[in-house]
């Protein structure tokens, strides 16, 4: 199953494709970030990003979409920016009919680290070693977004 | 000027289209809401409510967009989706190459009644009195559509 995780932002939104044949079997196609034009106003960044997303999707070509859910504990502003791109996340997923699945900060932690509250090195660290890669995957939305679709493939795939 | 105000939301997101070509001289071409299937997944609700806007934007012609900036002081979870629904909202203005000007609750409400507390019975009276139209306008999200629109043009319009 190819899995497209996404871990959304206005100035930088990772993304992370993987493949999935069992839980043992699991390997990075593609990884990347979409950036947006700084001091740009706000709403020709989110054409950016709608166009950047859309041409991952055409590319990248996924079953599944997998997406952190969003709380907004630490930073409302920075929240609320998260919440516009997560809106055209959800947005170029139903216009290619692409299945989203949600998860949360702490269930991604678990399922990749056994652990709710382990921190970006450790998590960046599973990553690695989940993929096989030789490097933790750069930059860090990227291994957010990786994170995501590992999550989805530990949750569903026996 | 054609002034088209947004007062965005997931379930019901409310528009109100103004013309105006002085402070005293200010009419209502069209209003109304976009609603979308309750209880559908949400990257659904966000496909439709994306159809909604292009095609409001399209029959609107609109040559700016007003648009209430986002506050997350009441609801969290509600705030969220209004900023999903917002995303989407600048995304569409950004497509048609409508600039968009951004006012806060309080500002809205001091532009209509010279008070940033005022209530929603007050605001809507005063949509109703601007716009010289002889009842209220409904649903209340086509109000506070229409609210922004009216803020736009009297705070640049002389």
């Amino acid at each position: 199953m190819r899995i497209l995780g996404i871990d959304p932002g206005i100035g930088t939104c990772g993304f992370g494709l993987i493949e999935t044949k069992s839980r043992a079997d699991v390997r990075a196609l593609d990884f990347g970030v979409i950036t947006t034009t700084m001091n740009a106003p706000l709403p020709g960044r989110l054409l950016e990003l709608y166009e950047g997303l859309t041409e991952i999707f055409t590319t990248c070509n996924p079953e599944v979409v997998s997406v952190e859910k969003l709380f907004f504990s630490k930073n409302i502003t920075t929240g609320i920016a998260v919440a516009e791109a997560r809106g055209l996340v959800l947005l170029v997923a139903a216009q290619n009919k692409i299945p989203v699945f949600e998860y949360t900060p702490n269930e991604i932690k678990k399922a990749l680290t056994g652990y709710g509250a382990a921190g970006k090195p450790q998590m960046q660290e599973m990553v690695r070693v989940t993929l096989g890669l030789e490097k933790k995957p750069r930059p860090d939305d990227a291994a957010d977004a990786l994170a995501a679709a590992i999550t989805h493939s530990l949750m569903k795939i026996s």
